[in-house]
């Protein structure tokens, strides 16, 4: 799956370059990402406001890469599992985040893989609502 | 997502019942099922042979339930994480695993739900590949 794969180094890229839109670009118009338990952005509109306060929370200095991935085929539909890593640093300090991270694709209009699920908690989300 | 906690149930007690055409009748023609790392089986035939196979494993006595389940939505597709517990009384020992499962289900035709991607192994699939 070197198509998806392309697809989250250059959403990745996007972040650390806080080019929001382009990163938009990239996700289907009902997509979900998951903000945090309990908290999840639906659309574009309101997924480009949560990246742009994750950036600001982490004083523009997000950086994510992907390590190992394992890619589930069915069809029009993958679901992608990744080991992300999410260095920062905010506060003048090193900082990082390992985490198995669930993405959902689907084939859009165009052939071109688009993003509905973007949950980097992964299934560590079992179990952290309130 | 009520809708699809009654699916998976329903599959769960299909699996305990051996009723693999009944269990069937909830998977997409090209799904996918992950039998174990790098082990996959695709399409209705090859994921019916698998649980007939596990099944056999298991000496007919394989009980799936689910805990705990967090529902992503993103209009009709759903990512489903859910603690699974397997009960067997293989070998005459009682026999349990609890593991982290990520299910995704797409709306069909007649508005059915069905699973395209059937993943017990969750997250930990990363680096269990050879």
């Amino acid at each position: 799956m070197q198509a998806i794969k392309d697809i989250i180094t250059a959403c990745d890229l996007a972040i650390k370059n806080e080019d929001f839109d382009g990163l938009m670009a990239h996700y289907t118009d009902d997509a979900v990402l998951v903000v945090k338990a309990d908290m999840m952005a639906h659309g574009k509109d309101q997924i480009k406001a949560a990246f742009i306060k994750i950036a600001a929370y982490f004083r523009n200095s997000l950086t994510p890469t992907q390590g190992e991935m394992v890619f589930l085929e069915a069809g029009d539909t993958v679901l992608v599992l990744s080991q992300t890593f999410l260095a920062s640093a905010k506060d003048e300090q090193a900082y990082s985040m390992d985490r198995r991270a669930t993405y959902v694709f689907k084939r859009g209009a165009q052939e071109q893989w688009l993003c509905a699920i973007d949950n980097s908690y992964g299934t560590d989300l079992i179990g952290m609502s309130a």
